[in-house]
């Protein structure tokens, strides 16, 4: 277990970092809900997702040799540009591997951050293969998307600012729901919730054909999602729980939550109308959990995390475009 | 001069029914203006603009007699929203006069706020006179949609809060950019802010076709802009200022800024993709003279208000289409 004190020493370092993100609510949200729903929109950090908080609080512990032989990273998107952007704050040479459909604007802005991008075949090609031989050849450090102890207590910033800022309104959390992908976001800030409200109930939310989180969780042991599923929810395609994630996730939470890529969409929708947010697929599978009555919101406090907004206008421009 | 202390006063009553918006930061903004940029989103506000303030302040202080007639306004849709919200939240019945071509969105949000809306045609209807006949035939109180004390000292509350928030966190507005139809919110948050900054300059931001109030400012007298103009800002279109907002404006603010159509698209395209935001073309107009360069922000601390975010699905995908 990672002591809440490195969350917190995450976030002494990422002040005038990463933006402090508000706790924000919505009249409509909670009607819909019939209960208090808060909202932590990590749609507003910069680089447009959580990622730039565990990147960052990794990279600035870096020693001066290893940060002048630059870093290494594979990521759909949202770790790359959180690694690119906390390597040009840090003044470190950031290279990425990333697949070459993953969304535009994500390739666009790990490009414009600094990041030198290496594109690979999602379906044949070996990401960490790639990112290990660069790694090798130029003997760079390698930055995990989330199975490292500084990632994760990167992400639970987030979690601590969610206690926190509840903390000062005199509010009481009965239950975050936190998207999941290698369980990086949910571990860290599942330690710092726990550590300010030791009864709060953590779910993690996962899209429906990538629920190995929610499987492990029930199961006990880490499992498996079949290789040749697919979802919309691209920053969300983790295969399997994390090593170093999944003892945290299965000590603080669960059991763990699935949404399908359908109220996805509609969580897409309702987030454009009533909450004027943009939030990418993967950002809003809390939202859809809590749309979709995946667990009992009635009469409860709610804490969700919308992780982030990178999506491109074509595709949210079609699911704009759909019935409701 | 509407004291200060009638924007304090309307600040307890809106306690629980306003959404206290956040005050956020954008670097992605910040380095685009070369200096410090402070948000205040109240597309993120109940209703999805500002409006509820206001509607909310007066509606709140009719007497029982006058709530049981109902009230009767006109509006393009924003204050028609907070009209018909403050009604259900106070138990009072509402009729809107509202042009048959404001944005569905607009017009489905009133009704689905239990707003009874009457619509006519934009160039050939009288939407004041269609309002007074059903306020003369119900007894109904009218509700302006700037130009009365109580209004203005609601709107007032966006002002306030945006100076409590930077004098909460030990900074200083150099200048802060507000969006202007009528001149409510802009005289309301204009009394407020300089009552904790004696020095802060105000601007109030226009479409260029219906820059009456910057022309006004400029000259000391109310001055119209002419009947045929048109622009994409459907919540801005006031052809002349306010007799109550106009003395305020003039005393508080200037000079007076405005933006092109294209300019406001492209704060839509920003807003999409820096800020993850959705915000409304009138919304944006504060945020396309920062982009546009109408102001200097380099080495300044600048505060902007994004007034609404109650845009339809099809013209945001259509502005997301264009090229920057």
């Amino acid at each position: 277990m990672i002591p809440v004190a490195d969350i917190e020493a995450a976030a002494k370092r990422l002040e005038g970092i990463a933006v402090e993100t508000p706790l924000i609510e919505s009249p409509g949200l909670d009607a819909r809900a019939a209960g208090r729903v808060w909202i932590k929109p990590e749609n507003l950090q910069r680089t447009g997702s959580f990622k730039i908080r565990g990147a960052y609080n990794l990279m600035s512990q870096l020693t001066a040799e290893q940060a002048a032989r630059g870093v290494v990273a594979w990521s759909s998107g949202n770790h790359a540009q959180g690694v690119a952007c906390a390597g040009r704050l840090l003044n470190i040479r950031t290279a990425i591997v990333m697949p070459e459909d993953a969304p535009r604007a994500k390739l666009d802005n790990t490009r414009s951050l600094g990041g030198e991008v290496i594109t690979y075949d999602r379906y044949t090609g070996d990401r960490e293969a790639i990112a290990r031989s660069i790694a090798e050849e130029r003997g760079a450090e390698i930055v995990p998307s989330y199975d490292h102890e500084h990632i994760i207590a990167g992400q639970g910033t987030v979690g601590l600012e969610i206690a926190d800022a509840m903390l000062e309104r005199g509010e009481r959390p009965d239950q975050v729901l936190i998207c999941c992908g290698g369980g990086g976001l949910s571990a860290g800030s599942a330690i710092a919730l726990r550590s300010r409200f030791p009864d709060v109930r953590i779910h993690t939310v996962e899209p429906a054909a990538f629920d190995d989180t929610a499987r492990s969780l029930a199961s006990g042991e880490r499992q498996q999602v079949a290789a040749e599923m697919t979802s919309i929810c691209d920053a969300l395609l983790a295969h399997e729980p994390g090593r170093k994630t999944f003892p945290i996730n299965l000590a603080l939470t669960g059991p763990g939550l699935s949404v399908s890529d359908d109220e996805v969409r509609h969580a897409m929708r309702f987030a454009f109308e009533h909450l004027k947010m943009v939030v990418e697929p993967g950002g809003a599978v809390a939202l859809a959990a809590v749309l979709a009555g995946r667990i009992e919101t009635r009469d409860r406090t709610t804490a969700i995390v919308l992780s982030g907004g990178n999506v491109d206008a074509e595709l949210f421009a079609e699911i704009q475009a759909e019935p409701n």
